[in-house]
């Protein structure tokens, strides 16, 4: 309930459309609304252009599809996370305006109407290696929908880094960039060093031994010697887009 | 070595001041001040406004003058990190031209004459507690000497959430926020669903028990609710500051 | 042996029914079932309307049904707990009498006769998405085999904190508050903050990278800045629901 | 603000003492007042008998002085926890009125006038040994000064635990307690089994290699087989003593 | 080597059935032979009873027939720890003569002809809930393996701790007691309060959330407040066999 | 309470020196002195010859003070752990009767006037370098307190493996042998290598960087190649002195 | 680029055959060659002899196919390490000129024609038991397709250390020698103390309780005794092979 | 006792100087020297070079003193690690003939009279910043003692790259490459990318937040993408140089 609506409210009250207790009743839910706020704030959501999100991981078909299908009813976009392609093939049946992004794990809905927001340029995505690229996939995918332009680089493994290197514009031009990364993860420190524009470092779980898990990466991230490296969680290629798209816009 | 002092190099080749040969030692540095690039890059950070950073922890105070005293030699900025203040008082004996910043353990250099960076609006700063301010202020002497306006709220402990609120101007003008805090860590969730800029949380140290060390406030801001938050290493003010410096900078 | 069989034994000896020497080997096992309460006491136990409890993780289904029959045949009351659906199948086909509870992974036996245990009042459940359900089941149904009225808010997934605050009557009533949750964990704190009655934190292993095994969660709740939160291991939906009937219990 | 003042509020705009725009920045206040609930919320507190409580650990005695005043300017019960004696002796000299509780690491202010709250019955604190004295009385001042009847099994090292048991009677007739354990944690385990009211473990970091810092005994805790053990983070005394206060609240 | 058949040598030597370079080349076996001693000894360990094991975790059933059936030859006595059961299928197959105890994914071979050891008494086996037995077991065929006499009482679940004090003269009679326990692993140190014979504590992986892999019951025992527990690494009922098979063994 | 003075107590109900509800009360005590056996049973320590024993680390001079003359006006043996020398030195100037070893860290009170308990043979203490003897003397004193003979073999840090093998007899006579290690703790397991008896390892902290504390220590003897090592806590010479005496005593 | 085709750049340059403005393009690629050599150098690997390698864990069938056909179209040696033997299958069937290593879980393209390194001697790879023959054949399979000579010792599980002993010509004349080992990791240090050139220690995530995943190995050797092991990751056969090779390699 | 003494001994035998039990009497301590070769042999280390090392960090004074007397009586070369300038000073005072260094915290005895070793090349030791100096220190001047040649580039701070690429012949020359760094440890894969001799990583416990340890920096090093490089434990200078020479040893 923005101040507007609050206003129209005092002022139906002022003319007597609504009685005192009826107006103490429309703003007792005040409370819970802006509570609400702290985790999760649905009219702050669709200001920002941010979808809402469902976290497929834990949950059956049959919860997405509860779910999914009374977001589709409000007309919001869509993006469900980390589901597996036994379970997307199970929902995109019943839900077939649904895409699912192989690599990414990642169901979306269809593109809602509202013009592009006002960004400030373009966003970057790089990994290492191609077993990065489900991780880098998701980050990709959804900074794209949220709106914003986005460029990648990891089409080939080990010559990555050498094409990097060749589209330094592509380097010069982002605003913000994503570099997802496993094994000891110093590839955000690298390209740290080349450009002055936000590095958002995903730690992936790629790797064996110590390496397992990911946490070599993390740790390699948060004592990168680039200083002002943004990390996020382990494979957690989602919060980067959104960080990467909250960097991009245009206040 | 940019590319008119290359340009102006091949030119002194061409008409003959320099042979072949010495062209080619000339050239040999390339690598170097390219690969140096990888960890520290002088132009870079000169170019981008962040200055020379010295991490004095683990350094003799005479080590410190040293390298401070090449710093200013160069006229260029200067920033040492981590100081205790018996240390301090050991190097401002020695070069009175720095400041020491008793809470933030901080010595900075004299400003330089170059006029403001092209920012986009102004950083906030926020923490909890009077426990969490020595961060903070590191946070925000860091982004303030990387030329920002930066503005503050933790001047009053238990009451800090409240006044926060108090001021919902500074949240909705900042560019970026950063966001300071120990124990479960909690406060930069709260602060992401309240606003739509970019938020930075720093984990501290401040805890007992399980939250010791910082640990829990750190895994606590990794796996926020909040999407999109960006996280430094524990009690890493100076990172926290140089990247909302990163995302304050107007491209 | 309660203290009236122990009369019983004492007149005994003194009609002369028993001699000493019979009457000290009956008193012999006195220490056994005495110290056997310091891990499960069955009077206790039963005194207190806590059922008999088998940890079905480990256990083969043919083990699991062999003890239950046992408590069967005692007409005690009977949960099983952390049993999966194939291993329920089996055992239910041999005691038909026991429900299975697919989400919560629970068996429970008939309800016995006895009438309500007195309450102090209403146990609430909460949970904050879909996939924190099955958790929360366990501790629902548990806290309501020990025979207490429960209420339970964790019917859809993003809008639950919502109607959480929709229902301040249910927060308002209840006597205490189970809160489910894995991620960060935070959501026990926020409901510390809103009622006065004990609240007990329950982390889930829900999650992923650092947030995988419920570390984070737990580390968040044991360091709210809520005071006075009740922590149980992660996924001990079960022991929440004894530590709320505790709670519950009219003396 | 609650619903009367709410009402008042609103029949002042009806009656002209205030204006739609006045009446709409007052509102304005509203989502703050609330969302401070979620960490802290002044008017519950005062309200459910919990003082106001400063952690005192990470802040200078002139910091806890200046919060601490202006608290007793508002005539509050004051708490402020882990302050060693040092820095207590600094902070009495200035604020003669508070109390310091040497073992507990307390500084408390002058009980407030109003009557002692509606409680359930009587908080018991046991610990095993001299060593956990400290935590154990740091659960008891919280408690006591939160208005409840407190008594407490500490008296005598290695005889703790017979005289435990010499004073069944102070384990019956408890509505709550505390136990405080390093080491292997296990005695919260052996209480469990003898009494039916809630049990509170508090890990203490006594111990040591393996079991320094406390983490042994806080695994115990969190694993133990007496079903439905509240516990705190380690070291917590004050947690347990608020934990058992909101057990031993009469609704 | 020993003592007879090196003076054997020397006598070879003296009487000239040797040369001296002979000599010397069959001393150059010496170190080796002792060396390999640091980590296998073959004649300690026929020599005391402990035969031949293979570690059969990470062996393909080929390499284990392979193993064995050299072992076998040498008619040797004959231990396979930790073989599932499709694999000991396999196994058998081949080598008819061994037998699998499916409990304890044990293989042995056929009891060799060599008259008991002799030893002080009997070894006692106990274990808390149905869940630990394939531990328990592991430990006690282990020890009778090796010529011991063993008791055991697992037979029951959650009347386990019951009957094994009806059961206090086997406690009382046993030179070495086994205890197997996950969870908080607090039973050792109960059995520890009962006996003045050496404990030996086995932690099991069973458990769930921060109790998963038996960390929790390693730490619990390694701090217990029983002074004097022995402690084996988590599953070893092999190690705990071996341990009670010396410690029982008369010198 | 022993069988004989319960049937003291039965023959007083029965020649009517005490009344039945008298009888009653006195057997109600039953439990409590039961119980109290899982932690701590003055009448076995004593009969053992486990004498009391004071964890000092976390104690003050007084509160030591005040428990040991407790203890000693019982005339019963006494034994203090971890006391730096600081606070034994106030210590004995009170109880003078108390003598302090240094580098153990121990007080140890009169030798009790009881004859020398019936053990198999001789305890033998073995460590590396000189940096785990403070350590080794714990273990060493405590057995000796418990009325064991006890050799030692680490007089001198780098010689010391070759003296241990210059003393083979000690090792061939020993009925348990405690082996005392830090950094990666293989000495363990070269001692089990060599010998027949029961090995106890005790990792110790000694170390740096991944060795610090002695987790390295700690898992390497779990994971001994040696089967059936006995491990106890790090630095916990005391414990592996107890265990020691345990498996020595005769019975 | 390396030095003479610089010279041969500036050469045209100076003779016109290429402008200013294209000389300072094609300087431009300076940079990235060389960051490029910060993690992967190809002019550096093919110059020494180090093959491309394809880490073959994370990748499918398909993109594996994919990149090595791109290196075998470039005729370069060639090495994908950590396939299984399905996914192996599919590679085959459409690279035949690839052989698998089922043991290593390697795939290895076709020996280049290029003559044998220059070397200074033989490696030698010795595991512990069967078990960890897996990657010891990693390290064997490494190291010998970069050109070196390579002995095993691992023919036969628990007589192991007996046959390595047998031949200790092998030992000695070993240039460096890769020793795999899971459990407490002792193996490199016996080894160590035996021979004088460089040891390099693999430890093997072979084990279970505390020793599963191989950190109880890794910690063994990190903290060894024997001074100046070199240690890799746990499972790391290829960086054993590796590093060996360089020490091997003659300059 | 080599072969040559060996051989003397069996002449004895055979010229009847000795009698066969005296000779079997000096066999018998065959097994001891050699056993004792698997942790210290007096023999190897002489003969390659490597000093006697006494561990010095928790020794004191006195035993350092004792032990180095015995080895300097023995006229060998000798090495105290891990000495503070304390401790230090009160040796030199009774030992002046050693050295102390104080940033390695080293004593060093006098060089013995024998020629250099015969090595393949030059040692290199780099260090990233200042704070790293120490254990750096400690690397060369143990390579030092050694024997070797050694080179260190690391004499100014935040330059310390910069003038390391300035320096490529040092790196071109080097047969083995030291690399001491904090933080993420990422400058060994830096050096890898550059140079083919072997690199060897030497983590730091420089750091702060989650690099405190140095754990952040062995992850790094153990998980590089620079194939081959070798670790040793955290701040382990001494190891890395005991590596160090083993490699450039001249076999």
């Amino acid at each position: 309930m923005d101040k507007s609506s609050l206003e129209t409210l005092l002022k139906r009250l002022l003319d007597g459309t609504l009685t005192l207790p009826e107006t103490l009743d429309q703003l007792h839910s005040f409370p819970a609304e802006t509570v609400r706020d702290a985790c999760l704030d649905h009219q702050r959501l669709l200001r920002t252009g941010i979808p809402e999100v469902i976290y497929g991981e834990a949950k059956s078909a049959e919860q997405i599809v509860t779910i999914a299908r009374a977001m589709l009813d409000k007309k919001g976009p869509l993006l469900v996370t980390r589901v597996d392609s036994h379970k997307a093939m199970l929902i995109v049946e019943q839900l077939p305006q649904l895409t699912y992004h192989h690599q990414a794990r990642l169901l979306t809905g269809p593109r809602t109407a509202s013009g592009p927001p006002d960004v400030r340029g373009t966003i970057l995505v790089i990994c290492a290696g191609t077993s990065d690229i489900a991780i880098a996939e998701e980050a990709r995918l959804t900074a794209e929908h949220l709106g914003n332009p986005v460029q990648a680089i990891y089409d080939a493994g080990v010559a990555g880094l050498h094409r990097l290197l060749a589209h330094q514009e592509k380097l010069r031009d982002a605003s913000a960039i994503i570099v997802v990364a496993g094994m000891e993860g110093a590839l955000p420190s690298v390209v740290g060093g080349l450009v002055s524009c936000p590095v958002i470092g995903v730690p992936t779980s790629v790797g064996y031994g110590t390496g397992a898990g990911g946490f070599a990466a993390l740790l390699g991230m948060l004592n990168s010697c680039a200083p002002g490296l943004a990390v996020v969680n382990i494979d957690n290629g989602f919060g980067a887009g959104c960080l990467a798209a909250a960097i991009n816009r245009n206040r």
